[in-house]
């Protein structure tokens, strides 16, 4: 696969990166960002793939969240995919905030017109772990996922589905059950069409229930945080509690929803994952 | 003066703030950023203000530095004005990057029609510490200036004319000779008029080689910045040398004009302010 440079800034003794390439996934050109370490001009390095939430691109984790400093320090590179697929000629694409550009959810779209492009999962978790292994400085051994809100979800459905490919999975105010938030439920129901059952597979409750992993999830969740009935946190908890999926869930007083809050505890999580990755 | 908070957002523990007011001196609503370290909570900390470049809002450093994490930690509040008035109906104010909405300039304006709104020389130095002072908790005896491009250019030529004010002084990347770069020729011109006798305030070499202060200044610039023909480094290092100015200029081979430069040295200067301020 071919990947085209089109953009680079030094950062951190490091190199922040923007990637463009054609996705056969996706059917369209996709782009994402990538952080790569010092250590990374003298061997490979490992990865954590971080999935944005609503409305993002490849760009806000990169400008907002001060992870490089970290990732610096730790020797990991950051894999910082697009959201979902743009400019695909699809009627009603940049009509909702949940559903469409900036939306695709990690799912991978049954229902006309979506099928045709928006299969984020597929692309999240093998096209572009393709294309990075065969084309950056990683070692393809050690990968790990992490992500904030809709990307929060991705992190823990993809990196829970493929547990054994990733070292650590952690979040940041995950949509913790997509099959019974509102936003969930209308992207839900336009990608993967009305019956539910073809749903359990891309909410992360549903999948914690079906398939605990030997991981400890680490989630931040901000106790500030005014979407608490979208993500329902409390639903996340009780999943892992009957599933016995090992958690360690940290509400932080006082935060609220955005980058301000991912910012403050970004590096605890790069720590985390550096420890699983070492 | 009235302040109305219109936004707040818990980040490290402090507080990250945006604030609107009426300014007298613009004549038009203005807003700023403030950041308060978690010391803030229990009495007057330190203030380093914060000057953007072109195009900029008080959201740019906030959003993109990581500035808050050294903050919290050296216990500095951070005030982040914006960069020039905004909405104030003059003709051709969106026209120009340089000129104009984002681009105040840090002068006092004397030519019609800027003159009744673009003094935002007045409002940094005087109208904006004023407000900061009666109602933030900040120590009014201990403040430093420092800013970016445009707001390099601010943070010098304000804070060398008012040297006695500020315990330190920084750059990223300054318009070091507004009066010889394009960008501020044309924004001198527009401002002050064509007589170029009116400009040596605020074209830091000359306000260098006129009144060198105690302050020993740090600098730091991009060694890759696509845009050394506006900012005139040498410039600066030749004003300073001549003028028996203290001058810490450090350049950063392969860094260019943007935020991921800002944002790896950000935690130096304010290391730097921090020690000043003590």
């Amino acid at each position: 696969m071919q990947l085209e440079l089109i953009g680079e800034a030094r950062c951190f003794e490091g190199r922040q990166q923007t990637w463009k390439h054609r996705s056969e996934v996706c059917d369209c050109d996709m782009r994402f960002a990538v952080f790569l370490p010092p250590a990374a001009e003298t061997g490979p390095v490992p990865a954590l793939y971080w999935l944005s939430g609503l409305t993002c691109t490849e760009e806000n984790f990169s400008v907002k969240s001060g992870a490089q400093r970290h990732a610096a320090e730790l020797g990991l590179a950051l894999i910082i995919p697009d959201t979902s697929p743009r400019g695909v000629a699809i009627d009603g694409e940049d009509e909702f905030m949940n559903v469409g550009t900036g939306a695709g959810f990690y799912v991978n779209a049954t229902q006309a017109p979506w099928a045709a492009h928006y299969r984020m999962y597929d692309y999240v978790a093998r096209e572009l772990v393709a294309a990075v292994n065969a084309n950056l400085p990683v070692d393809p051994q050690r990968k790990s996922i992490s992500g904030h809100s809709m990307g929060g979800h991705g992190a823990l459905t993809v990196g829970l589905r493929n547990a054994g490919e990733y070292r650590s999975i952690s979040a940041f105010s995950p949509i913790a059950s997509a099959s019974r938030s509102d936003w969930g439920r209308q992207a839900l129901a336009a990608y993967l069409g009305p019956d539910e059952s073809a749903w359990a597979d891309y909410d992360a409750c549903a999948v914690i229930r079906s398939a605990p992993s030997r991981h400890e999830l680490l989630v931040d969740q901000g106790g500030a945080d005014p979407f608490l009935d979208e993500l329902r946190p409390d639903d996340l908890k009780q999943a892992c509690e009957s599933a016995g999926q090992k958690l360690n869930f940290r509400e932080r007083p006082g935060y609220d929803h955005g980058y301000f809050f991912v910012g403050t505890f970004i590096g605890e999580h790069l720590r985390f994952h550096a420890k699983a990755l070492a």
